[in-house]
């Protein structure tokens, strides 16, 4: 499998009362994805509050996306587990229903030693067949890999392929390019580094932006493969407000509020986390409105 | 309940495959941890590796402590989950089981804003009548609770009245003390700042030290009290060098490695923790040694 | 006078006793640089140990440079001082002696507050009447001014006419870019982020990289400018490993070890800086073996 | 020499066109702090501004108050220079006019290494014969010394007696204690960890406190040393208010705010750096009215 160009990240949505999900609303945003030009779609992310939901749901948010996209583009199932086990059980799950790639991330309490995030890589790797796309995420995960741990373990773990760079550091993504010689192919998580991490040599960019501003980071991506630079750098400050609003306050809350806006029952993200506030949700509209006139 | 002195955390040994607990070690090391002059009893802290088990484990390990220390001290029962619902749920069943005190830390994945953290501790708060410690612990949680948000809780939410404080930051103390007149009792939990934090008015010290040297935190702490601060300080140096030793590489390896080395079959963390290496343990060795010195 | 392109930095070079400085050598190096495709000269910077040096010496140097650029390209004689009052004397020296701008950098003892930096600026504009570039370098300077603040003195203080950022946050450029409207003319000063400032909207490049590689970095520039972004990302990457070399060990002791292996006696840096040792002197030659073949 | 205590630090008072020294106030406040039971006096510290002044500046308050004090106690005399040649020319000159030990602190522009900082005070060492005092402050500096590097300084310069440390790190002195075996004596430079850096076995405490709160600060360190742990913490409460002032928007222009509500003509810090703002004064005002009723 060679992935490249624009990953979108589903939410997942709630019951009113939290204690289920909206499986009808899960696969209107499926479908909006899909038509905003996704080359691959990625559930149980970071914007799917994958660390938030019981295994219980967590399988079946897994389980409708697969059935769901039905191989219209692949499904990367997101995995966020404090022990090797359970994450181990989980990707084996992801396995068994037909993912074509897992992503995982591995979430600490205690921090972990290189070693420790080795061996997990190389464990959950032994116990199944798929690609492993490796997540960095310090700021939610609380577990930093350096760039040359991440082409070790690219090197010397065999069902590791590519790498998600969510740190925000192009000096990483330099990294990776040089220790690897180009071999690693890795993504950006970062969404106000878009423009540059493309520019950097990244294969794409895995971003929920898909769901609110439709086929923009799509163009963006494609501007820049072109070689049509003045074109990308205008794109990207025109979608720059609405990424920057993204990320400042948790991606579920504002796409959640975004989808809202756009008439999706995307409802709120769990307690403790809230909704957007009318502060918020004002501010959002008027990006969103902007967007909808530069479209047009 | 007014809770003062030492209070002390036992592990979650596990069966060799990590598939289970093991209670006989358990129930070994809480009467190890009475004998050593502990005035409470936390289970299912961070050295109780609380993040780690599957939710019907944590109930036993609540169960099993709550059973056997019968009353001879209170019971202090620790809550780390990312939801609001599941750490009510928790909170409830502690209550159920006759436990005296619920620590709780509000771990994250995204970022929690103080409105946020104050309705999860508000919540959890209206669900049952146990006192409620809170727990800022923001290297392992990843959520770092201010002064001002920690005595605004104290003030406001009922159930809230008291603070363990494991930033390790002295000056924090100093503000807890001063924004809550000295009404707000806190407790020391970043072992290497022992001798001042009970300097500076602290209630006493959250530590999984005595299971590896026996009173002499409980020692530290009576120096204190009686004024004796000459005799404090040379307490604690002496001790220095283990309480750097147990924070340094993650509390659950280095007890569980020290347990070992002291005859009780203490185990493994679970994965992708890993064990103490031949250094470490070592190392270990040698600290226990002279800490035997010490006390002949 | 409208700035883009390359602006180089020259060392300064010490007598080997340290307390006098070598012009000879000196005008070497702008003779190099000026051939190197330089659209600006920057002396006095941090390249060229502007803080270091005593007043006398600061003097000599700033003369020397104008008479030897001699209106060839504009010279931007650099000014870092503690004191607003020594700020004042040396931007109206640098005025006095034909310098065609003034770059200025606010250190701190003492930290500033917004309002003191602004100050600062707005009391040595009135002082000259010559333009004014900011310079942001937080890991040199102890002081870091926010996108807001820069824009708020360039649309506020008359000389403010450009900043050089130096700071390594590409994020911060995307906000020079935003709030200024496009209008505030931006310079990278971090050599590794180079291709992305240019991607971005950067207006130029100050750098010191000239000394040692040629018309490199000119060559990345005009690539960037003529929409080229393949061949960009390849000029780009083959000098990334002499630009992080230049920046890991301290750009004057880098810059003078490389001066000498091409045979221009550049010296030491002054103490307590120490020139560079047998490792580094021999991994700079092998970087500077790969350059040379590059450009055959 | 061996020094504990209160070593008191003074302002540097300028007159109100900045170009020159107040001597007469100086001479008020040296006054000042020898009433308020100062075991040793240290101008051209941190406090005095020392990084701001021309070096015949630094030379004349240096000579006036070595004959001001005049072996009341003894004077330690502030060195804060970014070459090693200045640095040595200035602690040359505190030895000819009889001053009793210099402290010395290695500004930064380019950072430095471990073999440069160690250099740089090895060769101070070797021109003079007074005992040096280093001196760590990271947040002023630029410059931050482990423990390690300040201990092996400490056994292998001859003249390096004794460490300030102000990094406000408890945990730093420590390691001082540890490493040397409770040889090195260390003074404490952070107001706020006054108590705790005594408890844990400071010599002394660093402090301009004395300029506004009188005999307080001596009064601390006494009952430390009396070991009368319950009084020193009373009395560190008291005070604590007035030392966080102090730090917070730096100590010169707290200090000079306060002389001057005494009837004190300190003036203002040195451009860039301002007086305090009304709100500031309005709180110190309250602040030492308090002060002044605890003495009552």
């Amino acid at each position: 499998m060679e992935l490249s160009g624009i990953i979108s990240y589903p939410i997942t949505p709630f019951s009113a009362d939290e204690r289920s999900i909206n499986f009808d609303v899960l696969g209107e945003t499926l479908e909006l994805l899909l038509q905003n030009g996704s080359d691959a779609i990625a559930p149980l992310g970071s914007t799917g509050e994958s660390a938030y939901l019981s295994l219980e749901e967590w399988r079946q948010v897994a389980d409708f996306t697969v059935k769901t996209v039905a191989g219209r583009v692949p499904v990367i199932v997101g995995i966020s587990e404090l022990t090797t086990l359970q994450a181990i059980s989980k990707a084996r799950y992801a396995q068994s229903i037909g993912a074509d790639a897992v992503m995982i991330i591995p979430v600490s309490y205690w921090k972990l030693t290189e070693q420790e995030i080795f061996n997990y890589y190389r464990e959950i790797s032994e116990a199944i067949s798929l690609p492993i796309m490796i997540y960095n995420n310090p700021a939610t995960s609380g577990i930093d890999m350096s760039p040359e741990l991440l082409v070790q373990m690219f090197n010397e773990i065999d069902n590791v392929t590519m790498v998600k760079e969510s740190s925000g550091d192009i000096q990483r993504m330099h990294k990776l390019y040089a220790l690897s010689s180009g071999k690693l192919p890795f993504f950006n998580g970062s969404n106000p580094l878009a423009l540059e991490a493309l520019c950097a040599g990244a294969s794409g960019w895995c971003t929920s932006a898909p769901n609110l501003i439709g086929q923009q980071p799509k163009a963006l991506y494609q501007s820049v493969v072109a070689g049509k630079l003045d074109e990308a750098r205008e794109i990207f400050y025109q979608q720059l407000p609405m990424l920057n609003f993204i990320v400042s306050g948790g991606i579920p809350k504002a796409i959640k509020a975004g989808l809202v806006l756009k008439g999706i029952s995307a409802g709120l993200p769990r307690r403790p986390l809230r909704g957007a506030t009318i502060a918020e949700i004002t501010l959002l509209q008027s990006l969103m409105d902007s967007h909808t006139e530069v479209v047009k």
